[in-house]
């Protein structure tokens, strides 16, 4: 059974992005300082169209989540800092000519547009809501687990009783402000720890959502 | 040389207690949830007290804080839940007659109040701010740690430089309001990650303070 899944850096005082998040600073002011430990792993490296890298505990554990991972279902914040009507030059994502998802995407959004495919990775963009999304995703998915990127999407799709793992990856950094990913949730959603893993630069803690 | 320490349990959404902290909910409802992994190790037990209980890698940690403890800091808000000036009857402390420290313990107060002695734990009320009463506690600790407790005063020490060491018992469970850990702590506070360690229902993570 295919399952509903996020990994997301945080840094030790919970924020997943710095404060001032715009075209400027996608992450956030700082921000940056917690994806440092990823940039280096051969995984991240490969999906990223580089050669060489670390092959350590993370690498294994990124490795195994880009394998498994058959859609993505992300936020419109996650897509690009526009907001809106979709309007010309049209955003196109983050990520270049060939974006590193290679899987179908499905973005929530509130706006219609058409499917966007860049390279390997088509974008579609869902405006009926998160569960919507989540299902077209799953079945895109073919048995493979369905990805969830974006810290307002991860909290909906938690609220919503949709998500079944989240791998956190705790940074040893403090940001002092910026977008926390436990933000409002209520106490009702039960944790499960069910993995944590130390790492270079990072604590990878695993998470059943009951 | 004697470090200044902490060890502190936090949700997985970042608060070290619960809301509506008071005489009735000393850890803020829910709080409870935080030290559930605790009570059952056979050194949290033997300092309360009690025989038996489990000797897991937590209670291993558990078990070597005790013992390099020499004197303890903490807030007047981790003491007790009165505020203001002392008045009779006088608090004396949520632990009863025979409180678990067996060490010198350091109130940071803005009211002075005669040393207070129960059992093997005598309580000094320091009034002239957290600098005095981390130098005081040094030097009663005699080449041992000194163990910082309260979310308020680890903060105040945090922001004033004056802490070595935080291990952090990061535990699963949500309780969506309360007293934060990280709050308002500025990106100036570096921290590495020295070590993570698996255990039943929660993970352990220290860091070291540059």
């Amino acid at each position: 059974m295919s399952k509903v899944k996020c990994q997301i850096s945080i840094s030790a005082d919970g924020y997943l992005a710095g404060p001032n998040q715009g075209e400027e600073h996608p992450l956030g002011e700082g921000g940056m300082a917690l994806h440092e430990w990823v940039f280096e792993l051969r995984s991240w490296r490969e999906s990223h169209g580089r050669e060489g890298g670390e092959t350590n505990v993370s690498d294994e554990i990124l490795s195994e989540a880009i394998t498994n991972t058959g859609a993505v279902v992300m936020g419109r914040n996650m897509f690009g800092p526009v907001r809106g009507p979709w309007t010309e030059p049209l955003w196109n994502g983050w990520w270049g000519d060939d974006p590193p998802f290679k899987v179908p995407v499905f973005v929530l959004t509130h706006h219609e547009r058409e499917p966007l495919t860049l390279g390997e990775t088509t974008f579609h963009f869902v405006t009926e809501g998160p569960e919507r999304a989540v299902a077209l995703a799953r079945e895109a998915a073919g048995g493979k687990d369905v990805s969830v990127g974006g810290g307002e999407t991860i909290q909906q799709l938690l609220r919503a009783g949709l998500l079944d793992e989240i791998l956190v990856n705790q940074v040893p950094v403090i940001l002092g402000g910026g977008v926390r990913l436990f933000e409002e949730i209520p106490p009702s959603v039960q944790l499960e720890q069910t993995r944590v893993v130390e790492a270079p630069g990072v604590a990878h803690l695993f998470y059943a959502v009951r």
